[in-house]
């Protein structure tokens, strides 16, 4: 068994860090290293640099991805493929992504100074745009690998910066973006560590989770019109107020979404009112309904009793509920084979290891279209993500890393 | 009875319109003729003008209030006020405040006309900035009168204008502004004629609207707070989610005022999320709870029946709610002998009357401080009011200014 460094890996966490770091803060302050910034431009070099120090070969393909190889006894046999990103949400936090790009680097150079040579080679990636904070587009480097990008996605236009430019900023040549498209077949597993983001693994004092898929998602735009009118002059009976109507189906989505056993959830998180005047009885209200579950036939009937809901207060309200399907991300199931790796690493290890769900989306979505994934997930301190309160405690970022080692080493022996 | 001329009343108010009507729009298009404008300054001096051709002697006092006066037999009486405003929300309407303004000069010039001497003055006034959008405080060339400014709102900003250059820009002298307060028995009697802005007079099918009286308001700033987190990994019974809370209060708001009987209201017109993104459940939403009726302690009751649901919603989502008074302004009713006077107008003309409260503000609540009030109302089509679809059909309004003819007359001989 080769052990990582944990110290190491949290020092280059630490390293990594001030890369976008808030001015004159520290560590907890957390961090703005938004895609295609100039932080995520100096992160990746940093990253780029330890990349080379492991000893893998690096290249930057079309879409920007930054790829490290290291080569197997049997190099011409797919590789395995692993690592996560390094983007963040602006005054996000040192853990999400940053943790899995950096213990994949850490297996590398670990198994470097072991002096470990596989039967089949080693590639690490740090994919760009995971966020999608920049051009509202996330999972942007890996569903270009996954040759999955939108029609004229490489055309959007955010903050004055046109995509393809953004793309060219990091390195990449989008005018070539389809050459990086990975085939199916082109790794034998794809393996990503991560922190779990909620509070389910810290809640259990289990040490590991194993996950069983990324959930789909469902977004919903909503309009419901009513009639602004005066708020002193406009008896109650006479009223189609908007915000009733909006409130009384904010209530409905959580209790409609609580009211079914399982995992599933759904979250009204943007709403906006308009004229949006103390005074002025609401006669538009604008919001968006997310619903998560990893399996798609609950969010279809989830979303149906939502409807008919809306039906009845638009009715009871005066008001018109119109709903629209926004997006869909179809679920992306882990591999039974690689779960059961992560397991028998786990067990090696001595770590308490349970099954969950993850509830936010990743790379390794993208990388399911094309082969076997699995992914490690690692505690959360209380549930805390896209914060720069995010939290976990560095033992577990090295028993996470640990666990990818293991299951990298098992995968490239097959 | 000295008849006034609907004919000219009408002309008047198309011909004011003009002044903030939006570039290549019609009558139709409604008006925006915010307070200290150049609109409002240009609608100003077409109505002095049309105070100076009825007969007026014009002055504009240290608050930037238009009198015209109008010598009585014993001109040393206390004079008959009666009045409007003419300025208006943004993208407001042609007759809140300027149907009662030019009625009052249509008054005058009729009695002009017929040659008619009263014994008591009269006086027109055109009060400045009733709407109160400018500054966010209305009422402002009334409460001056009625020695009633808030301290140092003459040193308030809004729109990089300070409130006393805005005085100066409309022909006042902040420096004397004490000068415009007018002492208590300095009139006979207040009169103002203005549209409804609510439907109950067109829905009873009566002609006037005699004022009870002006509501009491009272707002309240309500601040939620819950615990921002991840929409995708935050399980849903670890959710603080303020926007639930804030649903339910809204939810709760009106069910309690509509569960009691009477005419009270109660409004959440203004809401906003934060952080407002769609994968993240609400951390804080910030929302204002209006509450009205002429009945000062039926709004104590109402306040205090959803403070009480406040606390139950709080504890029920795991959010704090904190609730703070954040203006309150006082019932103003109407004198019942300014009613009565009112009245019997109708009852000579013909008019179908009902008493109604005003659900509205208007200048009259800041000279009910001073003597005598009393108001007259009349229809506005569909209740639609602060919209360029305000309407009130030029019968009507001939209508109201003939009702306020004779109640002047009336209180005129006392």
């Amino acid at each position: 068994m080769s052990p990582i460094n944990g110290a190491r890996l949290r020092t280059h966490i630490e390293e990594l860090s001030v890369f976008g770091r808030p001015q004159g803060g520290t560590f907890a302050d957390g961090v703005s290293r938004v895609a295609y910034s100039d932080a995520d431009v100096a992160g990746r070099a940093y990253v780029r640099k330890l990349m080379e120090a492991a000893g893998l070969k690096v290249r930057v393909d079309a879409a920007g991805n930054i790829y490290g190889r290291r080569a197997g006894r049997e190099d011409s046999l797919p590789p395995v493929l692993f690592g996560s990103h390094i983007d963040s949400v602006p005054n996000g936090g040192n853990f999400d992504g940053d943790l899995g790009s950096l213990a994949a680097i850490e297996v590398a150079q670990s198994l470097n100074e072991s002096g470990v040579t596989t039967r089949r080679p080693l590639e690490v990636v740090v994919w760009q745009n995971e966020e999608g904070y920049a051009f509202n587009n996330g999972l942007a480097g890996s569903r270009a690998a996954a040759a999955h990008l939108d029609a004229g996605e490489l055309d959007a236009v955010w903050n004055g910066m046109k995509k393809a430019d953004a793309i060219r900023k990091i390195g990449g040549a989008p005018e070539r973006i389809a050459e990086a498209a990975r085939g199916k077949g082109s790794f034998v597993c794809y393996l990503e560590l991560h922190i779990e983001q909620g509070g389910n693994l810290e809640k259990a004092g289990v040490d590991i989770g194993v996950v069983e898929g990324i959930v789909a998602i469902a977004r919903s735009d909503v309009e419901i019109r009513g009639f602004a009118n005066h708020a002193g002059t406009t008896p109650m009976p006479e009223r189609q107020d908007a915000l009733v109507a909006a409130s009384q189906l904010v209530v409905a989505v959580n209790d409609i979404v609580r009211g079914e056993p399982g995992r599933q959830v759904g979250t009204v998180g943007q709403l906006n009112v308009s004229p949006n005047a103390p005074n002025i009885v609401p006669g538009e209200v604008k919001l968006v309904i997310e619903l998560r579950d990893l399996d798609a036939k609950k969010l279809m009937m989830l979303g149906g009793k939502i409807n008919a809901r809306a039906k009845e207060i638009a009715a009871q309200t005066k008001t018109q509920i119109a709903m629209k399907p926004a997006s869909y991300h179809e679920p992306a199931l882990a591999t039974p084979e690689v779960q059961a790796s992560i397991e028998a690493a786990c067990t090696t290890l001595g770590f308490k290891h349970m099954r969950l769900p993850s509830g936010a989306g990743h790379d390794a979505q993208s990388m399911a279209r094309l082969g076997p994934m699995g992914m490690i997930f690692v505690p959360s301190v209380g549930g805390v993500s896209h914060s720069p309160k995010e939290l976990t405690k560095w033992a577990d970022c090295a028993n996470g890393a640990q666990v990818l080692m293991l299951a990298v080493l098992d995968w490239a022996s097959r």
